[in-house]
């Protein structure tokens, strides 16, 4: 599906050679941190600096214009004010450019009128010099694969969600985020206003290619409802499709209109649009990222069934309530265990302060040794009734009874578990007062594929939306 | 209101003599971790350790029964097993014990029939011997002032929040999160089967504790649905009451049933009682902490007209919009600024790029320098159309473009906002990638009274409930 976007696209996702117009051997300028940033990632290709200071920028030499640049361009970065944009677009075109990303801002997301015909000016010249443009106003390509940073130089590991983006900050905000919590991707873009390639062009690329297994999309707004409902339809049909609408309120779609000027219609007709192409809805950056977390992880996974298991030291009781309502409250069952696994359970801990229900309250296992705790959690695990294990890890009761070495042996058979298993393993670690042991402990289970959550009700609503889209999928 | 509880209450938050039943010079034990934790906390009355053993602890002389402890006893912690309860119950009768405290468990939240029956005989004792008790199955009192620490020696500042908690892991988790968030609780108690003292006692007690200004509660069920009710009632006319009731769902209340031996009523029951008593409804750890904060800093406001503030250093876009989305949706109102501050403040950062309405974007500072920053959101501080001010902190993009330097340049401008506007200033400060740098800012800010929030729909909410507060105040 949408295999021809793949040639069509190589050249912005993959470029042999990237300039940039806007670069400056004197002063900081956002040209020249692009061009110390793919210089530092070590971009695979050439780099070409395009400035009218010439000089050199990170032991380069900058050439005056862009048609002096001596070989072939790929792809053109332009951060130059909005003035010279037609006739940068006439240099790239005379250098048989692919594609030109526009940093540039000032356009329709400020004046409605002037804005709006400067963009249509720049969209004709592009068209009839069969060059593509990406923006105006927006950061434009992240790929790690090969080694597109971010503008200020951010890069993470190559991995398998992509993204599309109208805005830069949240794109940004998406790859930090990915990087603390081991989301990786394959690529992405900010698009900003999105006069020519939009949402829909990237998001048929990312279906198209096979390095992407999950999309992400913050959308604010878009110039073919249409085309972009067909195009999630089809999207949605062969890959999870995870999309999250700004300005669904009058703060917010003003907001928008400024931003990315995008006229955003009405929240409902969104939800009822991403609903009907079978894209899952989400609602702020936090529900984003935990589905991506999800999706990445597991991919497809149909199962409700919750094994909730706390009290790995102490205090598992109020933990394992709240824990069954989050679960519950979010569309995930909590069945009771197996008879078979309540019996060995209760031969294992006895039954005197255990609850030995589901939610599963371990704590009786403090008394009798570790090995004994994670004899308690692997039968729960194996209980055939058991679609999903959850755990919650609180560091904060878990540090002053087993310390650093018992902790580390603890999350060390949570990964072998895991790793065993063929359901998922998910741990919750809840922020308190030991934060940089948490952290340390996060980024271990992350790195080992285990997925983290903060909360029970972020993990609860995450599966759920799994779930929704093997449903879906499987309804189809 | 409720002063009588004030003299009745004392022995049992501001003891002059512990006894601890179930610590041992040789085996470590939950009793023997009350001696240790009460001693280093540095508890400025007796500490009369009680066990069979004999020999000593923590440099205290172990008693071999309660009988044999010279002076006089405000309060019994009891941490031995079941059997030897009616026998200690005895024993706290005999040296006239104000108060005891059952760590001990496996009553009616193990065994209906049998563990009841034994909470019976043991209700009577105490009331025949005039003796209250907490618990069985909680981890009782935390007083920071009078240097209570909880179970495993956990002690944070003394403020002015007070807590009770069916639960004690969840009561832990309060303190553990205060001490991160700087949440200071004036006093707190578990107390778990609540036999005989309830949550009706202790919320009448910290309505009448002058050191209380704000109460949160975690429950799970109560015996006396009317006496809660109407003592909620009163207690919320004097001070804002936050009621995070656990057991809401099928699991929930399952778990709740072998947790305190609650039956728990149906959500929708509690929820309508909640409302008509004036209390204020939260579901989960993070929305009760969240709002305890709030209420902790701000105690009585009044306005939902906010100012949200962003793009500091750049990508301001996309965070202003969906900013926008979550305050709305959250309640609360995001008024335009008024014509003169509109005015002030695209003569002092241009029009290019920012967004001069609310949200307001104030990325274009960055190329004017801090100065010109801190003065663009003094002039939307001062506004008088605005109430609330949420400022937009993201150390992922900050501190690559200010560096360390220019971050605590720009925490002190806060911080010293905060201290001079008689408006809140609120700093949102999401997780990222600078994990490390962002906990220093937020123990920075929030030392300094700052409320930090980790997302704009977390502190949306918050702030929605402390005008729902007020408002209910006001329309008494």
């Amino acid at each position: 599906m949408f295999e021809e976007k793949l040639k069509e696209f190589e050249p912005i996702f993959y470029p042999k050679s990237v300039a940039i117009v806007g670069a400056s051997a004197t002063s900081i300028k956002a040209g020249s941190l692009w061009v110390w940033a793919l210089s530092s990632a070590g971009f695979p290709g050439l780099i070409y600096p395009v400035g009218s200071s010439g000089g050199r920028i990170a032991n380069l030499e900058i050439f005056p214009n862009l048609r002096l640049v001596p070989g072939e361009v790929d792809y053109v970065i332009v951060a130059i004010p909005r003035q010279s944009v037609l006739e940068i677009l006439d240099d790239c075109v005379t250098k048989h450019a692919k594609a030109v990303q526009f940093f540039t801002a000032g356009f329709s997301e400020m004046d409605a009128q002037q804005g709006h015909k400067l963009e249509e000016q720049m969209l004709e010249k592009a068209r009839q010099g069969n060059v593509r443009i990406i923006g105006p106003n927006c950061i434009g390509v992240y790929c790690p694969e090969h080694k597109i940073p971010f503008l200020m130089g951010i890069l993470g590991e190559s991995g398998s969600v992509g993204f599309v983006s109208q805005s830069g900050g949240i794109a940004t905000k998406l790859v930090t985020t990915g990087i603390a919590r081991h989301i990786n991707y394959s690529k992405g873009v900010s698009f900003g206003n999105g006069i020519d390639l939009d949402a829909s062009d990237f998001l048929q690329y990312l279906a198209a290619d096979s390095k992407t297994k999950v999309i992400g999309a913050y959308l604010e707004g878009t110039r073919d409802g249409a085309r972009l409902f067909n195009t999630m339809k089809e999207v949605a049909k062969v890959k999870p499709l995870v999309v999250w609408k700004g300005g669904r309120t009058e703060a917010g779609a003003q907001a928008a209109m400024s931003h990315t000027g995008s006229l955003a219609s009405s929240a409902a007709i969104w939800s009822a649009m991403l609903k009907q192409a079978g894209a899952i809805e989400v609602h702020s950056l936090e529900e984003l990222t935990d589905t991506l977390l999800i999706f990445q992880q597991l991919n497809h996974w149909q199962g409700t069934s919750t094994a909730i298991i706390g009290g790995l030291a102490d205090g598992g009781g109020g933990n394992s309530v709240s824990a069954g309502d989050a679960c519950m409250e979010n569309g995930l069952r909590v069945p009771p265990l197996s008879l078979e696994t309540k019996q060995e359970l209760s031969e294992l801990l006895g039954e005197v302060g255990s609850i030995l229900r589901n939610p599963v309250d371990v704590s009786q296992a403090q008394f009798r040794g570790l090995a004994t705790l994670f004899q308690a959690i692997d039968l729960v695990a194996r209980d055939t009734v058991i679609d999903i294990v959850l755990i919650q890890e609180d560091m904060d009761i878990l540090l002053p009874i087993y310390s650093q070495k018992g902790l580390e042996e603890i999350n060390e058979f949570f990964i072998e578990l895991g790793s065993r298993q063929n359901k998922p393993i998910i741990v919750i670690l809840p922020p308190g007062s030991a934060e940089p042991e948490r952290l340390q402990i996060e980024q271990k289970l992350l790195a080992a594929s285990i997925p983290v959550f903060c909360s029970m009700e972020r993990a609860a609503k995450a599966i759920y939306k799994l779930n929704q889209y093997s449903c879906w999928q499987e309804a189809k």
